[in-house]
């Protein structure tokens, strides 16, 4: 596994972006970052750890709440600058209470409507 | 429009990341960086524009391969700092001839296998 973490590029603040996507209803849950250790951690575990740049450090995702996610598959990109991982996420995948962070969509007025499932 | 751009939140480049998900297979393309002016064009277009920080310079998305993606949706996370597009994309999303950037799936044994679709 550290051969395929070689080969990844991270940025400047050592991090490597990584889209979260419920492997059951191809749904986009999230996008976090990973510093080495996190991915690491990842891939030894199955369970998405992160670099959570506002509080600087390393952090089980779902640690406080439970809500978790389950790692299933892992893709990189074309250029080695991303990671896209299937998950199975546990009850929600958003702090704000619905399954994915994109519960808001842009309407033609420029007005954002929210169309999320709220979960909790 | 401004007002919606103006919610969002850049990042100390000036950009904003935004994942690239086909609206119909639900396939996750890429994920590419936008700047101000870059969202602005992708809004008043209906088609992907993009800062590629390897040129420094604004581009449209498939501007010589012709593999445009037009935008069906647009959502923004939580916490306004990247958004996800759904879009229609021609032919294929990947420079390297796949449908998605993310053609390779990390093995157990840590090497990668190409399970993408090769569409050129």
């Amino acid at each position: 596994m550290n051969t395929f973490i070689q080969q990844l590029k991270f940025n400047a603040e050592g991090l490597i972006p990584a889209v979260i996507q419920d492997q059951r209803s191809g749904e986009v849950l999230t996008l976090c970052y990973m510093n080495k250790e996190a991915l690491q951690k990842t891939l030894e575990e199955g369970k998405v750890y992160l670099f959570r740049r506002s509080k600087n450090r390393l952090m089980l995702k779902g640690e406080t709440s439970g809500h978790i996610q389950i790692v299933k598959e892992i893709f990189v990109d074309c250029e080695g600058n991303s990671l896209l991982l299937k998950v199975e996420q546990k009850v929600a995948g958003c702090h704000a209470g619905y399954f994915s962070c994109y519960y808001r969509r842009l309407n033609k007025d420029g007005t954002l409507v929210t169309i999320g499932k709220k979960i909790f």
